[in-house]
């Protein structure tokens, strides 16, 4: 952590709150990367470890959230620390929603043990979507220690990466030579959704960072990017 | 709409940021309504024009930042008053993902015209996962006007029928019977899941609401109900 001369207290505060987002990142980073253990190996116990860690994430949540409103009842912020507050529950909101993801992932490994859920012939996506999710995870959490909007546009080419692998697993899907049955096809299409939502949200916190520190709306960052 | 006395210019600027949110759930529903209709008739310009309305979503959307933007930015807002702006930004995000799978949908559609996208074995599913679809749209938007915290909770009993629906679509698409081939198991499960996180979404809308009337977190929320 870099210290910054002359910060307020109420800045320090919002650093304080982009900690526990960063750490929140980080779990969803961690708890992606052993779902998709679980799911490559049949791991139960790693599995059964993702889905109880989830309740680590709910209480980090809770705290970032009650951090956002003791900022945003102190008097008079200045208009760019409403926006970091402002910012801070709606990366809350993108965090949940990854370490949701990471944890339907581990009860689908969990369904199927002792079985393997996916066909050998699509671990490989798997692998390499799952190693992208993390990257995606952990790319995030810098952004919000750097705050630097050059680092959040970086995210949308790992994005980029993630989206061509999902398209490829969906033409192994729509072979006519797929022989793994319906059950199988179901479990790899909503798995592939799940990592692609995934790294969605972690584009969707660089996005956000770069509106706290610019003052550009969401979608005015889409049409600029 | 109701006109309560004394009401102050903040107050009065909170509740048309409400009535554009309101107007937002209503697109979304009439979006899905749509969406449903080309899905289960291979309607290709009802498709289109799904697709086209979406631009409407995005400019309300934009909208309805600025004004939540313009609240912020006041001088000296009461607690409740930050409360409700932040809410606000938290149901943009969540109307604008309703948009946005109702798009899916249309877009699933449009990809197989002019082939109906569904085996007519699932078309009653869909038909009762967009009537209800519709109707959560509807009652996030009422939930909007009224500020009454038991319609919000009314919303969770639709979305357990929803949830039920899309367990039973799921054994239908499971049994060894299912004759239809995996490309169309695939769109089934993709679009079963479109619906469903639209009715998340909306639910969510009712907890927000929730929240903003009465000052719990939505996490205190969920262990309360």
């Amino acid at each position: 952590m870099r210290r910054k001369p002359k910060t307020s207290a109420y800045q320090e505060q919002v650093e304080a709150l982009n900690g526990i987002l960063g750490e929140m990142c980080d779990l969803a980073g961690v708890a992606m990367d052993l779902a998709t253990q679980a799911l490559l190996h049949a791991n139960l116990p790693v599995a059964e470890q993702v889905i109880t860690d989830h309740d680590r994430m709910l209480e980090m949540s809770a705290k970032a959230e009650k951090q956002a409103f003791a900022l945003l009842s102190q008097q008079a912020p200045k208009p760019a620390d409403l926006r970091a507050t402002v910012t801070g529950f709606q990366i809350v909101a993108d965090v949940d929603r990854m370490g949701a993801l990471a944890l339907h992932v581990a009860k689908t490994a969990r369904r199927r043990h002792p079985n393997k859920t996916l066909p050998e012939e699509v671990d490989g996506y798997f692998a390499e979507m799952g190693r992208l999710a993390v990257k995606l995870a952990h790319a995030a959490r810098e952004v919000l220690e750097s705050q630097d909007p050059q680092d959040a546009l970086q995210l949308e080419e790992d994005d980029d990466a993630m989206d061509d692998l999902h398209r490829h697993l969906f033409s192994v899907l729509m072979d006519r030579e797929w022989k793994h049955g319906v059950e199988s096809a179901v479990d790899v299409t909503l798995l592939g959704r799940y990592y692609e939502r995934f790294a969605d949200h972690a584009v969707l916190i660089g996005r956000r960072v770069v509106f706290q520190t610019t003052g550009m709306t969401p979608q005015q960052l889409i049409e600029t990017t």
